[in-house]
C-alpha cells in the first residue's frame, strides 16, 4: 500500500500562460500508484488567481477543502466554498478563480484517459 | 449540468451495525448525476467513532477534509489530519477511526463495480 501522506509533502507544478495565474497543481494519487481508475489531482489558486476557461472530453469530480471562489460553468459564475462538490460533465466549458484572500485549494478528479496534469 | 451545492446539503445515511459506530455517509457525485466513471461519497466519522475493518476487490482514493484520526493498513494505525491522502489498494485491509474531538470528514472515490455506499 502506498504510503499515507500529506497533499503538502508533494512537489507543485506552476502553471504558467496567459490564461492561467496563480495556480499550482500536484498529483496526489495516479497510476504511478497503481490507480488504474481515476486519478486524484489538488490545486492551489493564491489570491486573484484563476485556472484557464476550457473544455475537454473528460470530465471533473471537484471538492472544496479551503478558501472562497466561483466556478464559471452553465455559462456564469456560481460560488464556492470549503465543502462545495462540483460536477462538470465531459465537453462542459468551465473556469474556476479565488475570490478571496486564502488559497483556494481543491480536489480535482480525472479518468485514465485524461493527462494526469 | 448539475447544480454545485455544499455536501452538508446532501441527505446522509448513518451506518449501523456492530462493526461501525458514529459514521454518516453521503453520495456527492454518482451515477444519477451521470458520472460513470467513478462516484465520490463524503463520510463523517463522529467522537469515538469508527467504520468497519474490511476489505473489497475495489480501491479508494481518500482525502481528509477536516479533523484527526487514524488509517488502519498494512497492520498498522497510521495517522491522518485535513490534507492527508490515502490510496487503499483493492483487497487491501483497511479502517478509518476518528481519534479527535472534531468530526473527521473525508472524501472517499470508488469505481463504478463498487456500491456507492
Amino acid at each position: 500500500m502506498k504510503a499515507i501522506r500529506h497533499y503538502s509533502e508533494i512537489t507543485p507544478t506552476d502553471y504558467k500562460g496567459d490564461k492561467v495565474r496563480n495556480v499550482a497543481g500536484r498529483v496526489a494519487i495516479g497510476k504511478a500508484d497503481g490507480a488504474a481508475n481515476f486519478c486524484m489531482r489538488i490545486f492551489e489558486v493564491g489570491e486573484g488567481g484563476y485556472t484557464p476557461r476550457h473544455y475537454h472530453p473528460w470530465e471533473h469530480e471537484i471538492f472544496v477543502h479551503t478558501g472562497h471562489g466561483e466556478v464559471f460553468c452553465d455559462g456564469k459564475w456560481n460560488p464556492v466554498q470549503a465543502g462545495s462538490v462540483v460536477f462538470v460533465p465531459p465537453d462542459a466549458e468551465h473556469q474556476i478563480r479565488n475570490t478571496g484572500p486564502q488559497p483556494l485549494v481543491f480536489v480535482c478528479l480525472v479518468p485514465p484517459a485524461a493527462p494526469e496534469l
